[in-house]
């Protein structure tokens, strides 16, 4: 490319305005390298021409065309770059005009009514829309998301007998095991994954006009025009709505359905950035992040090591998470459409690359961070004594002892006023002591020592761990299965206009 | 119940503060009927009543307490009232314990150790929202929405062939039928009640404790508690998370998918009720409001009649649409759980009555719409030639001529300083009149006669109207089936306790 | 009245669907006497009647209408009820038709024409929106805010020296004291209570007509309309835009600004609430939630005491933040008037109720929460040794030393590596140690104890509470002498109209 | 700088994310200059140099370091780029410890202890942001708004008798002008400026240091350590809070009062954008957009032009209005601070950039617009009979008519029903009649002639026009004249440090 000034195209990174351009993506080579393919305009403009690319290819398959032109097309969609659209875009005021008068001077004079034949701009631009969010959920954002999700497992099983005390309104409540909170978010970004995937899936395109009507494709004769749409999207690995209806918009509720299933996930994510920073506070202090040589905590305090990581991902949520509001209003588009979602569906491929970020920097955190065990067993430590009183009250409910939670209470705020122990004093009680000595060694045991009374935590995390496992193995392969068919369809497609 | 101050129970319905309360709903009797079994506070405290009984239904199957308890708490629960309730909170300032103690206190005392025994409040606070959000969805919200899908089908079959001018930008674009722009809100809205259905159906409930680790069901000897769980949900008709994973919380997602469900619906619906407040307009007229007798429009223009259903709707949907946003705070809990979520949760039968409402209103609303087809004509024919354009071009570019676009964009502008006609205008340049004399009888009279070019608008709405109706009996029919199902329950259980 | 069906106007409060009707106003009941006559539809009745009352003196005051009407009006509006206007609008489908009506029955045949004369609806609503919100932020939202920032000034002098580690990130950094931490809260509230005191003076009202432009009141001879105008708003204590323009509707900037001034106070209320929670967690345990007798933390954990009142708060601000976004899409009316919000300017008084009762319960909570003091001793004890580390540098930089902080942060890796002191580690490098035994014996004591380092906190406590307690001094004497205000020109009305 | 990979720090600019720096931004060079001094991470870094810049003045200023420094910094400060300071970053993962490494490395050792002594990172950060939000709004978004408000206050005057039919609900109301309906802008963006205006000079610094108490500034001795602070910050035209409390940040309202005042102007801007959109709709024709000779309006539809500015502009609002509920969440950080704001902040230069560029489309967007009088004259003429209903009412009723409400409303759908004329019908009445034969010569040719039913649009609007003129003039002059003191101090502080 020449080398004129930096208005052309290229643009000294610190002088975007994006923190995603200028620090989060632009400043990660590898993260990067992942997403532009996706994200970017260059990205846009790339699925735009593969839309008008797979029209042309189906006006061969139909025979409206000569054959010769898909080979032509296909080696002008090769050629094009951003720049060159938005050079043309300077001149028509259209992008979509811009777009397609690129591809036409590249190709014969008697082949140019060809290109762009029978759609509206919008045929290509939702269409494009659909597939790129298809593609970059299936090959970057699941897998992702699906590794993540594997880590989980991996800690949550491994720490799935470490007691740890149950926090409710920030106090401490009952034991669990630090295994069992950890698979709170194995199912819960399970559940996300899944929705995610399903959504993904269900992304459509249209060939349907201006209007949706089908008008400019029922010029064609005898056709049903709906099969030739559906021979469009189909080389795209898309279809329509189901019964092909649309404005000159595809339904917009296929596309809020996926940013709602991200944005769902990503409260997941900041909840967990949630509780792993309170787990570092200094008076907890159950986790802690392990920093590397250089690093520096605080610009004036060199003792401090912060959650960074985790303090991002709840900010990013906060950046992200309001956005949901713009898909909500941009569902709505007067009659055949208004185009006010015309900008704000540019700003779009933002939440996923914010989305895939925070994920990254969740799963990049969590390898930082050790567990403290000693520091666990300390803080159970802190109210073992006074824990006792919810098994101790079911157990005297099972021995039929009437106002089992009342007495309990009592005893329980007596213990806290005076500083004793509250199963001493229920054990000293004239009433309780009596029934107390008559139950089972069992819950003898569990009230002597709280540390028992996990329940069933470590089985819960062993049925957790293996049901997420099967479903994201199946969603794994079947997504890997699908870049291959993605690819050899490609290779086919080429290999048929060469 | 006494006769003490308007504190006590019985308010002025203008005293409230909530449009809901003072207008929308209690001021309907027919809507109050339909929703007060689901939102009120009364319908709350029943659904928890609901789950406590079903509790101890279950402790009489597993044989932990005796079988005439479930008769006593059955008992109990039917005497019950808000009101009580809230007295007893007043003293003991917990709302579940207050629930708790009024059964309790109907028991014999060697049986009230029994009531609300393994559970914690949540147990039963989240498990009868779910149940409430079901049973609401189940047996008014989709009815409802069906009821008016219905409608619409019946409006875009009725017109399907009805020319109405397609607009873009607010500008004509090209034809399309007015029955088809009603289809692309069946399709819209169809979609929308599976993903209700689908929500609503897939709520769940808990029984696992203070931490969710099941930590006091565990005290039971020899029990997996899931089944114990299993055991008090299928009584009401839910079911756990699918590993019975939890915190003090059910996975708040379950949740978040239905109000985003109903949420992402509600666009839909404001949508239409945009697109009709836009065909009231004075200009354009193809709808119009019809009144009755008395109806007054404005307070000081005698003649004005106003599109007030739908600009309601629009309005109730500005006002709970920015409540998701309140949902995704509340998928984030600090650990086991912080309760910041405990007032916000109490808003949430807001939406779905808002919701209800505005359905109520849009369906009310058409009804008292005329169709006034001979502006739609009107309309029609403002523009009719100038549209021509896009048929013009493409069947040049169908001809092979290279610069259809082009050269039809500039006849177009001509047509449009000079006043005169594009077909004629096309027909008599040297080069375009050749190609238009050789073209189809068909294209010909389209391109004369521009209403023709709707291309397959009554087609679509065929097939759309018929999916959609299928795929709304086939709900309709699992509902009212489900519906029996759930009287069935409910009746077999009460004659095993009597 | 009659005691016909519930639906005529009383109402079980537990069947009311909003929180607020049935649980935080509805059931308490200073609250609901503070609130009811401003956020109720009885009062938003009662004050459109204010204004139609003020326009018929206005009326009178220009010679339009005889006197006598005045004091007709005056006598029907105090009759007039919600329920009346309600059965009336059932009628008429138009509520202020209905308002309107309802006075014209009760006056002479021949003085009803006088009755709402020049006025369109909003004329009359948005004034009437306007002067409640008004009176109710004045006489309620905040006198109690600034009655709670009375107690923040005492609780902040009071523990003005109280030593409390200061958190950033969760972890320890250097220390302050517990009444800096309040002073911050001290300033933030201040200034909204004066951006609140700003915006509510700053509300309008209009009576400009159905576009705004004075179409009616123009047909009276000879008057500069804006006049009479301001006659009917300053019998309100209300005034114009300031060159009377409007639409059918006041510049909704003023309302915006309000509801924005109270939303960004909510935010400084739940960051409160949530700092609150975190110093009363088990392991921090610096504040104490002090219960009643009988109250119950939780139905199943009889030792559990929780923070509930500021998990309310935080609760609330969840649910009302995001009502803001309403207010946004509010000020987007289409030309004269759209009306698209009529529904939800209905629900604009929930916010306001919410903020009190926040204000209330936080206000409450804070009088049951005890300082623990030894364990603020506790806690910063923790750390004591680590946190030199900032002065530690500082003072070494003061000497001139010129990599200070690196070498302080690598002795303070090596001192939490090995478990030492890291000024006995500084004292002991061959390097630092000669630099320290040069310092100031005051930096030698701050560096062997660190609880001296807290900096100005004390200073800093003294002029945040001596200045925002003169600043609500001069807002609240003027808001009393502005109520007084109220009540006298209330009073001469009265007068002058008898 | 250095040839290496892409990753360095040039980046092809459609490989951004982002529409603002991809399009918006990074494709307009004259708004790009315009603005990346501001918005920019390189701007971001240069303030931030700034402010270290300022503190070393200071430090000289009171003696705590030789004078030299100050000329050192400053040297070093003009060499530094972001690129640098981002790789040093890369190394020791802290951006402000980065940044000071850099400017450190430049100096003479001796003197590295005096850069960013005192300070923590966020007193920098804080700072720096509110000087470039304040400079921003001063030097770019305040003259561009006031330009843009001189626009609209032209085209008022200048249509200022221009009759227009008044819309409410869409439909036709009574008269208006269009000078009028575009002065209710003028005064709703009047208000708007000044609260930007008010907003902008609000904003605040600090030095307080880690925990906003001064500690280390206390380190100094006998210095009341916010006179230290005024010092700083005075340098830089700013102040601190009003008694120099802080946290480790400044009082997040101040910022939060900025954006709010943009955000709820950026609401104005989408309002009348919609109104644009609605008056250019094909069947109201009252404005139209003007296109270039080759601009495409439609990829298919050649006739096509759409007012694709105002869209835009729209469809902005929708992006950013919702991020304000960001900034609410932001107000909230926990205890000192907790961080969850360091990714959000980044992204709010976004929220000024996309609301200057919706100034620039609109400014631009109405210069292309043409009024069309005659279109205006036509609607006006489609109810011309109907809409004298209301002047009709009102003159009946000044003629102390009782029921000329109702009898009007009656006679209203008459005329509608029968297509009569509504005068007429009045005068032909048998009570009306004889009440209009005597009314005022005025009123009878106002009841003929309903255009001259206007009201006193004109002069509301020569009000209108003439305040907001001179309110703007006096912002835009002391705008002005504190750009000049900007420029002197600065080169005052380069001349003392030289």
């Amino acid at each position: 490319m020449t080398d004129e000034s930096m208005h052309d195209h290229m643009i000294n990174r610190f002088d975007t305005i994006s923190p995603l351009d200028y620090r989060y993506y632009g400043d990660d080579p590898g993260f990067f390298e992942a997403l532009q393919p996706y994200v970017s305009e260059t990205a846009n403009i790339r699925y735009m021409l593969r839309v008008e690319l797979a029209l042309v290819r189906a006006l061969v398959h139909f025979g409206i065309c000569p054959s010769s032109v898909e080979f032509q097309v296909e080696a002008a969609c090769k050629e094009i770059t951003a720049e060159e659209v938005y050079k043309e875009e300077h001149k028509v005021h259209h992008n979509i005009r811009a777009l397609v008068n690129c591809i036409r001077e590249r190709i014969p004079i008697e082949h140019r009514s060809y290109v762009h034949l029978f759609a509206t701009s919008n045929d290509i631009m939702d269409t494009a829309y659909s597939l790129r969010y298809k593609e970059l959920t299936r090959n970057v954002l699941l897998p992702r998301l699906i590794e993540f999700e594997r880590e989980l497992i991996f800690l949550a099983r491994k720490y799935k007998d470490q007691l740890q005390i149950g926090r409710t309104h920030g106090q401490h409540a009952v034991p669990t095991t630090f295994g069992y909170a950890l698979s709170w978010y194995v199912s819960r970004l399970g559940s996300r994954i899944q929705a995610i995937d399903s959504a993904h899936k269900n992304l459509r395109g249209k060939l349907s006009g201006a209007v949706g009507a089908f008008n400019a494709l029922s010029l064609q004769d005898n056709a049903d025009p709906t099969i030739f749409e559906s021979e469009v999207l189909n080389r795209l690995g898309l279809v329509a709505s189901p019964t092909s209806v649309s404005t000159q918009l595809v339904e917009p509720e296929y596309l809020t359905d996926l940013v709602y299933a991200v944005t769902s996930c990503f409260s997941v994510l900041a909840n967990f950035a949630d509780d792993i920073r309170n787990l570092v506070r200094t008076e907890i202090g159950e986790l802690t992040d392990c920093y590397e040589e250089h690093q520096v905590g605080s610009s004036t305090m060199p003792h401090k090591i912060n959650p960074k990581n985790f303090e991002n991902v709840k900010s990013l949520w906060k950046e992200f998470m309001p956005r949901m509001m713009t898909m909500f209003m941009d569902q709505i588009s007067e009659h055949q459409r208004d185009l006010t979602n015309s900008a704000s569906l540019r700003f779009q491929p933002e939440l996923f690359t914010g989305f895939c970020y925070a994920v990254s920097r969740l799963s990049g955190g969590m390898k930082k961070i050790s567990i403290n065990e000693s520091r666990m067993q300390e803080n159970f430590e802190m109210t073992k004594d006074k824990i006792v009183a919810e098994p101790l009250y079911i157990i005297l409910a099972l021995q039929k002892f009437p106002d089992a939670y009342d007495v309990t209470m009592r005893l329980s705020r007596q213990s806290q006023r005076e500083g004793t122990n509250l199963l001493d004093l229920a054990e000293a009680d004239p009433i309780l002591g009596p029934i107390l000595s008559e139950i089972s060694p069992e819950h003898k045991a569990l009230l002597k020592d709280s540390s028992l009374y996990i329940g069933d935590a470590p089985g819960r995390v062993d049925a957790t761990c293996d049901k997420w496992e099967l479903e994201i193995d199946m969603i794994s392969n079947r997504l890997k299965a699908e870049q291959k068919d993605a690819v050899l369809r490609e290779q086919l497609d080429h290999a048929l206009a060469v």
